[in-house]
């Protein structure tokens, strides 16, 4: 068996993958042509064009996070390999620790706290019972039920949106275009982790930011294409203290790196983190990456990943 | 029975106790001297000099918080009422989540993106095990129990040190000058939670600080007393990247409201808040003190603060 792994740091992945697996030939998208060839499996993290196309017996992809919008879209992607994800390789509890920071930085007012520590203002502000404080999550994959509740647990009442139905304990599910305008209405924070799809892009436009109750925060932790950037900022209002939304804390944006001129950047009321919440541990997603194979392998029936829905 | 109050708010906690207590008459300390005479009980917080002093018949002190130094520095506080404190109205969770969100600001790095951001600087950093993130609770009583043992449900190791030796499942339990030093040797963030005492005053003192990792944090949500101020802005350094310290998270000064010229509220690695970890839930506070008047009138011997040793 032949596995070729393209990622960031290949060679420790290289290593984990050919320990689990002492019998398969385990190489780094760095190996010659020659040696790549004819290859089993792929375990790739945006891998470039080349690497899919040369391919010609391949067995299966491993997707090496949970957002598989970029390999969909990597042109050359042959249409008749199936594609597996990694669920929630340990990246459940990073975004939820990245997620629950930003809901206690606006619950507890830590954005106001810092604008006055500029002007030296001694002012407390009163927390609100959490029971007051209810949160939105937009998504609710495997990540995002994690999430959920995660935060359901820390106290907050919790709102749930997906397309289909879902039912997840101690968090309210809704779903369809009524659910999302019923959950908006609301939430004190929406979190975005929803996959980057057709159906999903912009899906937090202007029309749907209004439909957040006034002071209401956003954490984006997801897809940048989630969001219509020009919207929220539009929402955020151009000072402290103006616009409908109190402020935002993004991981995630249309064009990555965000490009140094983008008023993001620059935005008293935006948090920018450069694409951080949930990189993928190395040791759970190998451990993942390496039942899908034997799986493969055992011709067990695998839930893969659709790429008409592009999740 | 007749009760005065005295707290900011008074008149809510005065309608929570009268209902509480529909037998009793509940004044808030804005009633005349002449209505306020022979009160039985005092629940108080920040209480002036007169209140105490005029008072000839009282059965008890209630402090409404749990740090009791205000009130035992308070002039002419009668030597021979017996003053009970509370111990943890939910100002335990309140407090819980002010250190989360410090410890999680420092563990995923926000203090280095907050920065990066002025610059627009894109650049992810690793996300260590939490296995490989120790924290440290000084101070052990219900309030310091509780965060320590809420941190360790989030998955960070604690160590925790208190003067005599205590027990907590799930956190390493240390105590005396060679505890103390064992636990600052290898925190990377430092968390107070002591009372004001005699024996606490200045505990991270410049020596102590030094002992901590380079790039440690100190987060105190206790007391501005624990902490020499001046030892600890040596410690941070002047600028960003300087300095043995990575930053800190304080909430509570040796000079409260924080100076205006104080440096603290500009050093570019410290978030100044303004005593706001763990106001005092008016609920659940009016709850616990019913419960010690109950005991008081039934004549049970309570665990009442020692002004000896301050706590």
């Amino acid at each position: 068996m032949k596995i070729v792994v393209h990622i960031d740091d290949a060679a420790q992945w290289q290593a984990a993958f050919a320990e689990a697996l002492p019998q398969a030939t385990v190489l780094t998208s760095d190996a010659s042509k020659e040696e790549r060839k004819n290859a089993d499996y792929l375990a790739v993290w945006k891998a470039p064009e080349h690497l899919l196309q040369e391919q010609t017996q391949l067995k299966g992809i491993i997707n090496l996070g949970a957002g598989v919008d970029y390999l969909l879209k990597t042109p050359g992607i042959p249409s008749d390999v199936p594609i597996v994800k990694l669920r929630d390789a340990g990246m459940g509890e990073l975004m939820a620790d990245y997620v629950l920071y930003g809901v206690l930085h606006f619950y507890r007012s830590m954005d106001h706290y810092a604008s006055q520590q500029k002007s030296t203002v001694w002012q407390p502000h009163d927390v609100p019972e959490k029971a007051q404080w209810p949160v939105g999550i937009l998504g609710l994959g495997a990540i995002g039920r994690f999430v959920a509740t995660y935060l359901s647990q820390a106290g907050f009442p919790v709102l749930g949106w997906s397309r289909s139905p879902k039912e997840i304990n101690g968090v309210r599910c809704l779903h369809g275009d009524d659910g999302l305008d019923e959950l908006l209405g609301q939430v004190h924070s929406v979190v975005t982790i929803l996959p980057d799809t057709a159906a999903t892009k912009g899906i937090l436009n202007a029309e749907r930011l209004a439909k957040l109750p006034k002071g209401a925060s956003v954490i984006n932790p997801g897809r940048g294409s989630l969001i219509d950037e020009q919207a929220l900022l539009d929402a955020l209002g151009d000072k402290e203290g103006a616009g409908h939304l109190r402020g935002a804390l993004l991981d995630v944006f249309c064009e990555e790196p965000l490009p140094v001129d983008h008023p993001l950047w620059q935005h008293p009321k935006v948090i920018v983190t450069p694409h951080m919440a949930a990189p993928t541990p190395l040791h759970e997603a190998v451990d993942q990456a390496i039942d899908y194979i034997k799986a493969f392998e055992a011709g067990e029936v695998l839930a893969t990943v659709n790429p008409n829905t592009g999740y």
